[in-house]
């Protein structure tokens, strides 16, 4: 069998069945993006990994080194701040082919320590490889949370209402304008600050990390998780390691005037990306009804990041279906991303 | 400039000059192979990662995806055993090419989670991304010390002896085998027997877990750290680390009946293998000379495993030093893997 067939989540799910772990020491293992360790200190320990690939995440043409470190630390931190916790540590494997620059290596760290720096990260080691045909930074992270804060992807509840942090889409509408440059814009002039503001989205995000502490402490959320591989596909996981299931609205789902101009202008629709878009990093929770204007009104008021309420939590039995415009109840299709599927 | 034109060691050190670490928690960071961090609790938290690139580290046609799972843990495990630890959890990121069958993946896995298993290892979490060309397993390992039996590769002092756990060179000299199946033996018959140990010493390393805690135990030590990038190269670490200098006897370096036969029937100097190959994932580690036949027969004791005194640490002005089996006294050059340097 071949892993296109499978795909990616069926493979984790296969190759990870029977794994042993310490039940008495592991909060969360694989199945949420962050572990969760209790340690002999009053806070449980949180470690992440994530990675940026080229030739898959990323072409060297289109994200310069210092972006590409940035964006690798970003990433990590994301997975962090949906728990509620803070980053600590990190560690740096990286991947170079023999043609590499000095001065490219020196900009990939640039934007690691800067990055680094901005979440008080001390970055204390990692590993140095050649890599025969491509780059990568892969990125190990460690962080801590007071038990009575964190927040899982298993937590939702059935009648949560489901909440999201900024915008979504404009992250794969900014990679769509990055990788087709010359795309045809169909009558419609797409300014060009709209287009560099997509771009930046896509290779500067920005982890909502602030939020995520806010949210945390509040004690208001039952479940959360940061969006990476788009809404549909995420709103599924938390669907399936809560056991429940979900209703959203379409009209409700935020989306920038930039990317609804971008699909507006190549006649595309602008769900496309805000539901099955990846790389958004924004927060997908979910909290008890009287919870989530509290929320909302928390969040706009100390950060100015909007929170949308886009559905609520049903039983499994439900399933996880979508209103359209129109009225229409139709199932949620995931056409998230699966690095097997492409 | 090229990464050639600068090699691996003084690359990180350009690139990790100015990184700013909270030195109130940081006991150890960039220039040791473990981060040693301190916790709220009694312990130090060890962290590491190592990792294993197709086409750098290994081929497809030669070792199995079962062999490649396992040492992938085994040189994690070897890095925290340098330091006296014992590891807790791991976090697995890898790279699959479209092109992998799933029971390539499983095979993996299966090699993962067998030596996670033997080292008490939870395995909470990780990544899995498609990698255009290449296969690789990048795996994150934390561990715990208690702080009066830490060792670090900054330990040594002048007078210490420097000491080394099993024989060096037989990894390399495995490699050599396995990359040349044709090689030619000249004249010398070398049993298969001989070729399998040195194979197997190459594909599947066996960390010194318990050697390692023994010595950090027994308080007897300075310094240690694992072997594996040579033993000219990773000497010169400790010497560097530590502000000494040192000097090694050639005819006390110990070298396996296989690497000794197996160098004769190919006409090299079984030396090579031993003092610049890489792999070996001994333990180095320097005591106050009174201590040193104490940590021989403690560990040949308990474990049966031979501990051999090869040199001594010297004041740094001294320089790095072998004295050949002539007599003549020359620099010890250090040709260990550097891997943009090949």
């Amino acid at each position: 069998m071949k892993l296109e067939d499978i795909g990616e989540f069926s493979l984790i799910k296969k190759i990870t069945k029977d794994i042993f772990v310490d039940k008495s020491m592991v909060i969360a293992g694989v199945g949420d993006d962050v572990a969760v360790i209790k340690t002999k200190s009053e806070k449980y320990s949180l470690l992440t990994c994530d990675i940026l690939i080229e030739g898959t995440h990323f072409k060297r043409e289109t994200i310069t080194p210092y972006q590409l470190g940035k964006k690798a630390i970003a990433i990590n931190v994301s997975d962090i701040a949906a728990k509620g916790g803070i980053p600590n540590q990190a560690l740096i494997s990286i991947g170079l082919t023999k043609d590499t620059k000095v001065k490219y290596v020196e900009e990939i760290y640039r934007g690691i320590k800067e990055e680094a720096k901005k979440f008080n990260i001390d970055i204390v080691g990692g590993n140095t490889a050649l890599s025969k045909d491509k780059i990568f930074v892969d990125i190990f992270l460690i962080g801590e949370i007071e038990p009575e804060f964190l927040l899982l992807r298993s937590g939702a509840k059935t009648g949560d209402k489901i909440l999201v942090t900024g915008n979504l889409g404009d992250s794969s509408a900014g990679l769509e304008i990055i990788e087709n440059p010359d795309i045809k814009f169909k009558g419609i002039k797409l300014e060009m600050r709209y287009k560099n503001n997509l771009k930046i989205a896509h290779l500067n995000p920005c982890p909502r990390f602030v939020e995520g502490k806010i949210i945390a402490k509040s004690k208001l959320a039952h479940s959360m998780m940061d969006i990476s591989d788009g809404l549909s596909g995420d709103l599924t996981k938390i669907c399936e390691a809560s056991g429940v299931g979900a209703i959203i609205w379409e009209d409700k789902i935020p989306i920038s005037k930039e990317t609804l101009a971008f699909a507006k202008s190549i006649k595309k629709s602008p769900l496309n990306f805000a539901l099955h878009g990846g790389e958004d990093y924004e927060l997908l929770l979910t909290s008890p009804p009287e919870n989530a204007n509290l929320i909302i009104q928390k969040i706009q008021g100390k950060t100015k990041t909007k929170v949308t309420e886009l559905g609520e939590i049903k039983d499994k039995e439900f399933g996880i279906k979508i209103v359209k415009t129109d009225g229409r109840i139709m199932p949620l299709n995931t056409y998230g991303w699966d690095h097997f599927r492409m």
